[in-house]
């Protein structure tokens, strides 16, 4: 039986310039997305011989995978004089070529191999202006760059195992939609750690797991403290409008997975994903601002699934989407009261464990690095 | 007879600083728009049960009317993680209901009654978590709030009483406009305190009030020094485009106030009044940043005069609003100059005295909590 | 024979602060644009008894033409209470005056001579009340301004004679076009400053200029270090889609000047010119911040030339504009890459002397006034 998560008092959230203040948001940009493993999509989105501009952490970077189909990440600033590498996704070979004046890139270690017309002088040291490296790697079919020159090992302590028996390599992109949210990243991911405003923000949701009628995520809260996952309403087996599955069911799962209706594995700073017996969908976060955050939500499928005559993506995804813009409408409402001067900080709820750890795990890393 | 108001020199005026900077912005934000009563306008305009949210000194503050009539303000966040209270003109009840997580508050007092789903445990304090409140008041039928937690009385030594004689609470908003200004709120009180500019940039307006023409607002500031108002020109009493009365004229006066014309009341730092034998305009200012101001003008008449038939609340508007235009423009062209780095601070005139005592009314507050 | 001007070494370039900083930006406003002389276009374009606001150095700066012909410059603000003098190009005739409370100004000196409505005390010096003065002189044509109180000489040291051949006060403004870049002033000038560049950005130029495709500007550069100016393509002389003269050519040039296809003056920090055997052009460039800088670009021809039945001077521009378009994208890229925080400064190429020389010359003024 499992333990009440339920926190034994009521401790003070955050403080207001957490939400508002530049210098929070650079030391953040250092602290935290300069060093965790970011993700920025799925390796099967990035064919061979394509580069693409991201930027992590504020830095802009060139993300490409080579013409034999290694994936790797420069900083996107030529060693002459600064030029832009890359500005929009396009072919590249076995060399990263500056539009500029023509210095020439290896795609897979950044070394210089050529300077175009520049004829330069005997002091001058190649090997000293290769591509700045970005490290990347790779978990369950999603792409993680690391802007640190010495990046730990990714996302430890956050249950990566947990989507172990979904077959997330061979999944394929079938609907992605970006949002751009008015309020800072942080205040997405407290909402997304509780479930108090379930009731008064997502019917839809609310009739999909009646227990989050109650504002609570699991049974373990309850009065009763019942173990357990909570199940979704009866009949209903996936997110989906009807409840039903988009396609065939992954069979790699335990009784209890397919069961269970959803399982979440929560990758801080910047995604989340919800794995379904059907479909799985992740969640992205881009802090733009201390003020703004980019939003980016994709769904996966068997690639049978989406081959199903009349299959319609955007349907299945209808469902998460109304539910991710209740949030965001609720993010909003929340920035917008916070600039109030009189907001010191907030005072989290017994049911806000969650958002308790993750304040915990930020505090942790600003003062790792302040 | 009037001594004469001129000043005695030509004292500087105030720094380059105090139309620029967003630190002297800062400044005047806590010193003097969050310790000064701010007019938030008509108290007939916020009907019982309603709240709306206005904006304070920068600070997001939630105004209501209770169904029972009181009239109350609340800093608009939530005492929970700080989520904003009211976004729009709504409905409001006996409680103010949070609309994240139904925390609910008493709408007469701002204290606590409710969680929600939430169940605090025992060391948490309800009623240290109540609203932020805000003091409200109300003078002439408008409403007035404060947002220091020890406010004085409502705008001593501002002449008040000069508008007993009108029937100010049963008069009806027949009218509104908003403009937003490219200049600093200093710079459109200047502006109103001195009639230098009326006979360049006020056709009309001197016209109605032909010793405007000679650049000077009295009879005591010319040669002469005469006593007494200055007289509309000849068969005009009030400020409407043919200078007739636009319906009954207020039978409270004395003849003096009728035979006036007009008659202004000052209330800084966000609100003038003119009041005429027929009707009473208001114009409220409400900085929005270091060069940037809010301007709503308001018309007011008995309800008879609303009620006649074909009546045009915006044709009498008119005359004022091309005054106020006129000197919106010029606002804009002071601020503009006031950019050049070589602009140290101006040099007052005699005839601007009441632009010197404005000086000295922000400096006195501005040392008052710097 | 031309000594090699390559540069012996690799030097570094400015630091990444030089490029995006606000700070540097502003000691720049300070340093260079507000000591140095500033073009603002032809004399001929400022017509007598007209008055005109421009921006230097970030400061609004009223430049007119007395009726009487006399070039003259002042702060663009008034003497009273700041407000700005001129608002558009607008006629001017011996008395600037201001729009606001009308003090009067000469024109040509900017000596206060009326104070409009308001009548000063005993204690106010109008002669320390007149406006501030900016310096102007001309040459070739153009006009200069310069906001230092202690002007230098006009453009020391930058090969002003080069021009002395050609008929440049009786030019006639053809053409004008204005670009908005977002790159930092400095980023553009680099750009003018080598050929590297010129291979991969400039198909039409390097097809014009044959040496160009080697990624340098003069013989003087090659391996085989001939002198002389590089010779445009056989049949070509001058900068037109077909390389042909638009109208007479100028008797008044030496046959090497004919012969040369263009000839180049650099004006730091505001401008260049290139005349050609049948016309010429000017290029100038003023920050509008950090990251953002205006182009405006300027055809001029003899009268008889633009007399010519037929004459369309966008065609010939069109030459020279699709290479300032092109360096104006290899700007903005170059700025983009720059953003970088990988990126802490630039390696110069030895074919890069002339950006080594600019660096130096911003240098030398930045450590001047720091």
């Amino acid at each position: 039986m499992d333990a009440s998560p339920l926190l034994p008092q009521c401790p003070p959230g955050l403080p207001r310039a957490a939400y508002l203040s530049p210098d929070w948001y650079a030391q953040e940009q250092r602290a935290i997305f300069s060093r965790e493993w970011i993700c920025v999509g799925r390796a099967a989105d990035l064919p061979a011989a394509t580069q693409r501009p991201v930027t992590i952490g504020g830095a802009p970077v060139l993300l490409l995978r080579t013409p034999g189909g290694q994936a790797a990440a420069f900083h996107n600033t030529c060693r002459h004089r600064g030029a832009e590498l890359c500005a929009a996704e396009s072919a590249v070979g076995q060399l990263i070529r500056c539009p500029y004046h023509a210095w020439a890139y290896r795609a897979d270690t950044g070394a210089l191999v050529g300077t175009g017309p520049a004829r330069p002088t005997e002091d001058f040291d190649r090997s000293a202006h290769g591509l700045h490296p970005v490290a990347v790697t790779e978990w369950a079919g999603f792409l993680f760059v690391n802007l640190s020159s010495d990046p730990g090992p990714l996302l430890p302590d956050m249950g990566l195992q947990a989507l172990d028996n979904w077959p997330m390599h061979s999944l394929v992109t079938g609907h992605r939609i970006t949002r751009n949210l008015d309020c800072n990243w942080k205040v997405f991911w407290e909402n997304y750690n509780e479930c108090l405003h379930c009731p008064g923000i997502h019917p839809s949701l609310c009739d999909m797991v009646p227990i989050y009628r109650q504002g609570i995520m699991s049974p373990a809260e309850a009065a009763d403290g019942a173990p357990g996952t909570p199940p979704l309403k009866p009949g209903a087996v996936t997110w989906t409008p009807d409840g039903q599955p988009c396609g065939p069911v992954f069979n790699t799962l335990t009784d209890q997975q397919k069961g269970a209706g959803y399982t979440f594995v929560t990758l801080y700073p910047t995604m989340y994903v919800v794995a379904h017996a059907d479909h799985v969908r992740a969640v992205r976060l881009d802090p733009t601002g201390p003020e703004t955050t980019r939003l980016t939500a994709e769904w996966y499928f068997p690639a049978e699934t989406l081959a199903q005559p009349g299959f319609d993506a955007a349907h299945v995804a209808s469902f998460a989407l109304t539910v991710m813009d209740e949030d965001g409408w609720a993010a909003e409402m929340n920035q917008r009261g916070i600039r109030s001067p009189s907001f010191a900080r907030g005072t989290l709820m017994p049911e806000e464990f969650d958002i308790r750890r993750f304040h915990r795990w930020v505090l942790s890393r600003m003062e790792t690095t302040a």
